[in-house]
């Protein structure tokens, strides 16, 4: 995309259509684009096919509504994560189609594309719902039909063994985990598809803040994990929709 | 597959062609199978779509040539890695088709299936190319075309982009880096695929033997970037070939 | 007992007196039992002789309850650890027999069974004591006779021999301690029992949060000593008085 | 034992049959036995039940004799843990019943006791069988009986349950892992005994040396882990055994 | 200077205009002057080249005045940082000339000498600002014009390129980031001057409170970075102005 | 005394004064003493010269109170650290004579013996105040002249060289100090006593809540230093009115 | 200088002197070169303003021989560095004007221009000699003339005080310390320059491989401090030579 | 010593028996002596009692034996430590009265002082006696009458009982520890005087090259217990050795 921009760019030039100073201009607004208090990097979905997401935990109320103005456009929708119930009040207001996810503090504002391919989140606990819920609510607003299970963790293997047939027809699967997280390596050597383990900070003593559980999926028995940083259920979410889309793509 | 195993049993038992007893013991062979010095994983190919891979790191030549052997079936190929120059010497002698890379100690055993899609493996340096290797020859040998791309880090980030355009072709992409570990995230900032970190143990002092650039790639600002454990190649080129192999399935 | 199971099943289905599908549908149940909002397992008992424990730290007072009423029966107790007053306060209203501990918000739902056999919970100082509390508190709804032993750490090491001759006497000893963790490898070197070590947080600087006594413990000098996560006091409860029951059964 | 022999020497004294200054030596004695290079517990069979083992690593071959010399008697065995093969062949010389164990240089020297009650050894791969051969002899050393299961770690879980209801009947089992660490916690989910966890070195990268399967044992989700240090086989041994014996008293 | 003292007294001495004894007295003070509940360091612009600045982090609002008072004089200014409103609310009634950044906390007191030379302040992402600022107002007092950037990662690498022209004139650059840390590596990668990198505590999960970015850009495979601690602004601005102080000596 | 008294018990038993059984219970209280809910070490001045310390962070006010009572004879005097000010407010009620130190929390209750021989207390910024005065009021409560000097770290150098002739007359040197820790090893470089170093969790960052200069401590260049824990200045005091007493008792 | 080539592509292209696709040519070129086992980064030195330096720890003689010959040109000097002697002698016999040191395995090719502007380059001890003298060649190859004083630490302060008038007259100091790592901070509090601080892994025990002194130095009391990875003389010797660099450009 | 050195010069130069300028070279040597390849710190002895001792790990033979030409005096002797058999060798041939310690590689050379006070040094382990006896040769070296107990750990207690009378009459007492590290504090709650607690690498898995044993005796719970660095016997015995001397000079 941004390669071809530069050759039509160029063929301009050469038919004298724009002077190689507007080309100049045009060719640095393509590179960057400076809003003041933020640098909005609106070519991302042209370079990785996905619109920049907005992370609210350290920002104002204010700064996430002028954010999403800025992101949002009829044809797509806006993911936000980490928002607190006063954010999603204010946006509110403005934005007729927007969905609120109370555990995660997710927000989807505007219409998700029609779901293309499945994906499944899984949680070891309870306590791990609102990552497990993050990772749900990011690849359903990148256009996967997401399917969840809580609560299956290896304490008790068996409930896991009653969903595997399920699981196994996922595209990906997102195991999220906490004190132990042997979950996603049980997973991955029972089904033929990639796992993007999620540490999660729940537990105490020696998980330190869920490095226990991020240095039990970095050694995986089984192969087919990678790992994400500790309870980022966001960036879990978006690789196995990444992955979902690809496979639907080829379609 | 397990699952309609169980079903075929508990019919065959209904029609009286097999007996409680039987079908009892036939359960249990589905679930294990004892060979005495180690437990050969005979179904791992019908849970996750690949057969077992010999790690040949802690094993003798004698021990590889008869797990490879258990292995070996004419349909299909068997991977090793980290194997010694003499276990390729020792295996050479009896199966005919085999291919030994040196910087990796990977050995692919008998007829790799035809390619299909293409991943792509980066290195930063070239002291990565060893684990960047793994990583290829593991994809190969699960059906992926693999493109390679060594000595591409950020220090000098133009010669990244002189990649990019076919960097973003690829269904998946293998980023293996040492030191400050910053490549894989600049990439996931610029193609539409998912990227696989690998942390290499390359560096001294503060990399403290991987942990530098493992922390680095857990923490990119650019989503789409998901980790194995350091210097796991192997682990890497797996995931890029089950995502890769998944898109073919669809088509 | 989950193998019997099968084997039941099998031999229904060859009397005809289950159908396959129907023995299909059995067989999912008893390995998996989905309660929407949480799984519980409700075949522990079966798999490992002691029903789930409800750790209520991350939960919410109804959904304490809600999980308590699935778990109990009138022949055995209930568990609960970690319990905040309010929670204590709320199932007194449905649960005539219960008892709440302060130290450690520990809670037993129902009838206790008889003791049988006698295990020793020793704190190494007074700060100790809430952890000390839940181990105690773990066993004697385990069925164990307990006897608890504060404060009598290293420091003034001569507390420790006036109770020695008590000490071991005991099936399993639980030995919870802080800041340098001595205490259970002392006692190891004086018992004919395994000693259950517990590290806790309680300390300041190089305490590191428990992982000064954490790695003390793990490199005890005297053999004899295992250990559980820091503040386990209820791992350490739990391993203690399976030690105990086992001993029990053999009698 | 030792309070015994203090009411005992205070009797004599009364009794005139000793003197004030002997019964003060012969306390000192009790207490502590010089030996010039180093000091052997002569009295750890009275206080805890098993005599002193003999820790090789750091030792001489003459030294290592000269030890087990002295706590060698016609009655008892000694116990070598991490011996040298050149060590070995110079006590064959002393010592007709003599055995070495290969893969973990542990040694027995005389007459091991009659087994009595059973526990189980497991090791996740077969890396890991220095450290589960290291638990196996120790608490065959101590009067169990040993049974050993190699290479049944979760990559491929079926391997496990098929061996599940003779694991079921140990009075206590150890697990031997590195890497994930995740089979003892698989396992403590399965079982009515204790779990004793030995985490390995085996791995690389993430793996730190074992921390990563130490960090994963104490965050176990399932109830009934204890830990030990790690590759300490000898620990973890030791303990079974101790369980297994006090189950033994009993009967 | 230091030196030149000490040779001015021996001079006097020998001219017999001080005494020996007045002579002692003097080194002394030159050497240390005690305030009582604080030791202003009063000769610290004679060594270094700038007076001490005032870290208001612990520091009650009197105390804060009273050590400004000590410190400022007519012809400089005083620099404060981490300081609270309630501080500068203080201050304001007594000096006239002086300026409070909110974000960081940071407060000049008095007139800043005429801007000489370059450098420029970049911060990665929006919350990496407030250390950002620290560093930008550091240099301001310090006599350095400022540019910032903020709010341009390596997330959307273009907008760095937009920039780089400009960088490229700086005398020194502040790179401020946490996360991935990568930023400072890459610009070392395109510019001719020293890269000052500061990581930030911003993130979560596996940046363990700023190490993860510390130990990417202490792995720098640019050269041209050097690190300050975490989140020290201060620092990173006081050493590009002290560069940029150097030149301006030069000319 | 404690082996004295052993041989006491022995010859009165001897004489007869003494029967064997109450010699047996003689013998037992000498060794430990239950107060219930706390076992007060009431011979530890017997053993090592000074009673016990009371250690409040964790204690409520009347438990305080119970064990200053039982510890407090006319004779000596009581110390309590990190006592609250109400604990104080209640005990000035009972007791007449007692003092409280605010910055540090410390207390002494009844009269402390004469001062005997110098010890100095130094800090490297305002900061570590309070520790270093935890330390000065330690030593000064077991007997020793205390000297202190505030705010004198190596920032500014010449600061310290103005104290230093005083310095060297201590018996032994208390050097409190956070962030790089430098302050005691430079000291040690320069005088004839020995110096007790007190890391402080005093900065941010890389000091990771002191582990930064508690390991510049252990690594000093210059011998005659040794380390105490992180704020640990009571523990500094102790040992340095160890030394400073050891020295008295001599003259 | 990269901004003006594109703007330069595209007035010939609007010239009509250039093809819009051989001007896309051009353009891939100016970012990228592939030299197959590696991608030398021929425009550096256009970039950053010193070409490439070739770090020989991990390649082959006639790698480095390889890589040398491509960016070794006449008006210019080539640096290595950690070669090996068997590199230097292969390399002494194609280029007759090459310079071997023997501590750090520097190595440099070709002449260095005329040294302008000096910097001084401290060890604390002579252990720290090795990597030392890495930054002074370092520095020296990139034109600085470079002072250097060994083995003045803080443990005989007195040593450094000698040599600070000196020391005042850098334009840059490296300060080069193991252990403890205090001598930078005390350096930083006494000149009016940048100090770069190279911890290394000189020391044992709780230094971890130079962990201690890389804390001590980001911790530094004294501002004007800078840090580079553990052991890395030639990252320093490189930033004191670009700031050293710019002070004469500006002459 | 150096204040009355200065105040000598002044008084000189007062009298005119000096000129400023020599009086500035004669303060200037004070200060500082340059040897060339080593700055050898010949005022130590009267900063700090002690001359500097020889650490030879990194030392050549013959740089060795030039400091020691350097520092010998025969009126006192010259402490090395960690020597090497050669250095050894080569040394005996000058100096006629040097004795070699084999198990630590200490090495004394020249005639020590009449023993005054006795310090004792215990080890834990056998493992621990190069470390133990490096601290006893340093603090005979300094002066002091050593005492030395081997092997006397807390897995069998009673040994350490049996030396305690004999233990309560030291100045100081040496305690080094490896693997759990309890012993330091177990002593330090039996004795009235200061315990120097020294950890060692001696272990394996959790100990993490003496971490372990480290952390545990900077948590010690007995008061009177500071700590050296991990394996440094010298600093111990150093720190010991100026406790007794000390006492020594009161008498």
């Amino acid at each position: 995309m941004w390669q071809k921009t530069i050759k039509d760019l160029l063929e301009r030039v050469y038919d004298k259509t724009l002077t190689p100073e507007d080309a100049e201009e045009e060719f640095k607004k393509l590179i960057s684009h400076d809003l003041g208090f933020a640098e909005i990097d609106t070519s991302r979905h042209i370079r990785t096919g996905f619109p920049e997401v907005v992370y609210c935990a350290s920002k104002k109320d204010e700064e996430v509504l002028a954010i999403v103005r800025t992101l949002f456009h009829n044809e797509t929708c806006v993911l936000c994560t980490r928002a607190k119930k006063t954010t999603f009040s204010l946006l509110k207001k403005e934005f007729k189609k927007i969905e609120f996810f109370t555990e995660s503090g997710s927000m989807i504002i505007g219409n998700v594309s029609a779901a293309r391919g499945t994906i499944s989140v899984i949680s070891a606990g309870t306590s791990d719902i609102p990552v497990a819920q993050e990772a749900a609510v990011t690849a359903k607003a990148m256009g996967a039909e997401v399917k969840t299970y809580w609560d299956i963790g290896i304490a008790g293997i068996h409930r896991l063994f009653a969903k595997l047939e399920k699981l196994r027809e996922s595209n990906a699967i997102v195991a999220v985990a906490g004190m132990d997280g042997a979950l996603p390596g049980v997973i991955a050597g029972l089904v033929p598809c990639p796992v993007i383990a999620v540490p999660t900070s729940v537990g105490y003593g020696a998980s330190f803040q869920g490095l226990a559980p991020l240095l039990t999926m970095l050694n995986s028995c089984a192969p087919g994990v990678s790992v994400v940083n500790i309870d980022n259920g966001f960036g879990a979410g978006y690789i196995a929709a990444l992955i979902n889309h690809r496979i639907g793509i080829k379609k």
